[in-house]
């Protein structure tokens, strides 16, 4: 049975998440290739690998050559100085859209983040219409690429799917965490949603499992028919649910960004 | 065990959905009163066979009297020349709802349809809050049907649940009819629940199963306690989930009204 | 100076507010034609006259050869039985937008009417993004009439606005009258702007003077830069302002649709 | 493995609901502290007994006194004479909060009713955004303790989740309580979120099982992560299901209030 | 000419506004009956003038014979200790409504208060569909008052105007009373309007004048036809437009409710 | 009497904009520091003059050190490159958010742009709370200011007005100019209401004068007192009516960016 693509870019393939998903991708296309500005080792069967500094024009234009689809997993992932998070968050997404639209490539999922609403309080549930509200340099940086590529979208018919991503790690240790944890199979089936809908124009949607008491609402993205099959539950009862009433007041309890709302700002070290 | 109601009239009982509904009837009440346009043959046990052309006002009458509820799906039920939908559609409904009226009839099931919605796009997801965007005449003669009924109901009492009917075929063997298919015992139930809640007033409710990336969000009429039992997620992996770019923009990829938005409109051939 | 269109149409030109109308459309086309299918008298300067019955679609199709846009006044006006309100209001709608495809004509300002809403209380405000709530056939064959307006839009790019048309007399006697009221040159204002402002895609607009108390809410329609500049506000002194306690559940004084709440609902006579 | 709290006290404790989560109330703190101004027999182990009349200032200071959380069910619990509903239900909740305020005590679970609620019509589905709607003046009551505990909040961090509280009996007997019911399982979990949740600032939530066709919509408490796993599906067998239409507009048959809606308003017997 | 009324009633009419108001009455009645708790002098011409204490159920209820509509401003009507709040805002009005509905009295002007939404930001735009949000015991009572008469409408089909009153005395002085002011005139013409406009079910209107920049949207009572002749705009000029800043997060500043924001909750001294 | 700020500052003094407003500032503060990275000319009474480079942080720290409040102008003003716009519009903001928080300055009024909402269509009618939906680099650029702003409120309490200024030049000429226009005393009365107003939290408004039928709904920036004295009505006349045919869908008339449209996104020249 053929593959539904040709061949897909993910960039970001040597981060985090990157380098977990790398194996489930042989389903989307017959050449995946991947792309980092760190190091990624050989190439696999039916994959290709590309060294790429997303601030780099060119070099970004070169990277996207002869791709049907894009997954852009690539950029700074956290709260850190903004100067590179300028270079690889900003200008890396002026520099990969620009490409895209020169390219004719049709379809982009990007990974955006739960920090772009990270001021939220956590007594509150946030849908995709809802004003964003970041909690940091990468928070805004996000923000920025989901606005770029709605600019995309409604000036050029670039489709691109911004998924914002939750904590998505093997395991949820905190309050927080239970609400917001994504495992990787789910993000693997709402990538696969997001790449083979026939249609689905701009779209903003949560990356979150089937956890009780999620904070995110997801119905403006429901016809991607993503249906999360795992579940921060069975993390819950290891997450004392003690009230620790030392602290009410404390930001990182207060609002949905949590842990990055104790983080400073900083332009560079 | 008595029946829920002493007799009930199914109006289009030879079309396709009528014919199929036919045995799952008996149910509901002691008779089943059954009309159409087109032969029924000979009544079974516990039923009643009518001749009525909707468009004749005497007829619909005639066929109304000694009721308790109606299931109304005769008319037109497809997009066709503008004439005998407006005879059926048009005429046809308010035939029906004088004969309500003057009979004292209480209770009304009307088959609408998602073509009086037909132009939003397959990436929104729509509630029986928002206006109504028909695809074609047939769609515009439903949106005449649910008006036509809130009319008698906000001045007369007398109430309706207006179903709009997805893809109700054995089975979907396309993107649309996965997210629009009604499986026959779902369909079933909702009747069952349209009749048989005790108080339903207006109520424009989604006739679809429980299919992942459904488009319709039953929200407004989820009192009526309806709750498939029935999805598309079978048939989903005979769909093929390519992504054909070849015609991006083509209408009946980009409104949910679909093949529908490929036929002209057509006053009489 | 040039004026905007070559040759306009206006339909119903023979009626109450056709009539009323006739002398202040010269400035809108070199051409007036007028319409109707009662006599009109002899053409004056500027003017053409058709005898047109809207329910012949090859009439309508031959009174709207050469026409730059559409004024649609024609039809039935009031509530009365619906088979004359089917034949001009529903079927005559039809032949138009048929025709006006036909003929690529581009524009069409619709005469809708309040009663599409009259089964509001007197005690909501209304807004064009709310569900039509018409109070018999009449305001049940408007909403028509706006659906299938909606349709050539979002199929075909015709544009149209739909004025919901209030109380169009020259003199406001009754509470409701002071809210409904519309004076003829704010009729005129908002015919020259729904004609000549650049894109106006598919608007529903509210007929209705600066009344203070009016119960329209026009905010969807405000890029039409419609002003009025007359007012209910003369007439208030002249209507008592007692109440009347003995008839407080009147359906008349209840809805919006005042005294069409008392007509019957008529087959034929 | 210590428990969450210290102590809590427990209003209301002898009666009906009251009576029923006693046993259940071991597992959230040490020592759990019961009130009620009836007989409340002896405590039993990890329990402390204190009568208390609500309407007593002093009594409230003393009954709060080494609290960590309060679980209110005391006060009036059904519609009755005006004079006991203000003395327990309006000065005992004002005499509460003061309390609550001057110990420092940080968090409240208020069992208000569905009653705030109940002239809202069995065909709309409420969510805690909407107006209060109450049927009563034990609604009436309800509606003050919810605005209230908002007042602490917004002035003084207070934290308060207010459970309107649906049919909690053994079983559902009518179709109003096919809706509303709530199992006592399901009350213990959302007392258990309610008061384990690190924060929940001032928060309305429905106290329903997974009742199909339920009219609530919990969607701004689902922070809460409360997942109710009983549901009034197995009684629904036994409510027949047939249609009366003999009375259509008997109130409790329209409104969500149900039976109270035949109370009269009494002041004092 | 007659006058609208044969007899109205205001309560509180020895009470700051009462008094103000009390020449401006003649228009509405042949007679206008005051009470008040605290002495009224000598009726003069056209007046009535009685003894009530609110919280007397028979003083109540003599005090109302023979009305044709109330102008409540009885009760207390500034932040201060909750137990005479209680005795007249709360059972006061208990008592009120009892009596209107026993004597089959059809209209109630009920003065509320800005207080019933104290606690959103002067930087939020507030309408009658929203939440409310008192910032003290007075508001608290206010939100009763409301919420008892709208049952008292659901229930019985007695009409309320409550009118949120804004800070209606001669001058404005600080930034806050220029978002708030309501001059007298405009109280007159808003209490005519609320007693004359034939139909008014319960609404909810904002006593403010047409002041520039005011918090508060009046779009659900414009109907009432109540149009603001007087403003704020004077007194601008006088208030100095100094930003201070050195208490930036001075409650008092923050929130609508101002200086109320600064009382202590009191129960009784 | 005495100005209500001691220092403020203006960058992008220069610019089209800034040399109108120049002489329109002095009424806000005893010294007007003027800066920008042109030449500003020598520094008249009342002024300092500092030459300033926004992409440069220590430039930037300088610049704002002794300021009370900043109206921020600087940076690119027009659809460009991305390069220059990167460095004034987004790491210009940068720089100037972290040097007010660093100083503990208080308020900063920016001049944010129409061109954030650019993609909604002329015949929508947009408020602040909708999503930003930008037409080229440039409105995406003043999106990130916004939502850099939003993140200093929102963690720091660093008030920001943000003005999406229309078309703010002495002739309207055009029927989208019409709509946008802003008048210069418009514009200096809503930076003075923006720099006084005591509280203004993070807010968004509309920079434009009181034209008939403009896009923008302020509503939620109402609080703000800014009431327009100027109009683009004079302007109406001038610009001919008539309906130009010729291209429907030219983008620059459907989408409210208008010319910007026709723009190509660059990168740099």
């Amino acid at each position: 049975m053929s593959k539904p693509f040709k061949r897909i870019l993910m960039t970001g393939a040597a981060g985090g998440l990157g380098s977990r998903l790398r194996e489930h991708l042989q389903e989307f296309a017959e050449i995946v290739r991947l792309s980092d500005v760190a190091d990624l080792g050989p190439a696999r069967p039916g994959e290709e690998v590309v060294r790429c500094d997303l601030a780099d024009r060119d070099q970004v234009l070169e990277m996207c050559q002869g791709v049907d689809a894009i997954l852009h997993f690539g950029g700074v992932s956290t709260e850190t100085e903004f100067q590179p998070i300028m270079a690889a968050n900003i200008l890396g997404v002026v520099n990969l859209y620009e490409a895209v639209h020169k390219l004719g490539i049709r379809r982009v999922v990007f990974a955006s983040s739960n920090h772009t609403m990270g001021m939220y309080r956590t007594t509150e549930i946030v849908d995709a219409s809802m004003p964003t509200r970041p909690d940091g340099y990468y928070g805004v940086s996000k923000v920025f690429g989901e606005s770029l590529s709605r600019l995309y979208w409604d000036r050029f018919g670039i489709e691109t799917v911004c998924i914002r991503i939750g904590y998505c790690f093997p395991e949820a240790t905190t309050h927080r965490q239970l609400a917001t944890w994504l495992g990787l199979d789910d993000l693997v089936q709402l990538l696969r949603r997001s790449l083979l809908t026939p249609r689905v124009g701009h779209t903003i949607a949560f990356g979150v499992s089937d956890n009780p008491g999620k904070w995110w609402d997801d119905r403006h993205s429901r016809f991607l028919r993503y249906q999360p099959t795992q579940s921060s539950r069975p993390f819950a009862d290891r997450v004392a649910d003690a009230v620790d009433g030392s602290a009410p007041n404390e930001p990182a309890l207060v609002y949905q960004g949590g842990p990055f709302l104790n983080i400073e700002l900083k332009y560079k070290d």
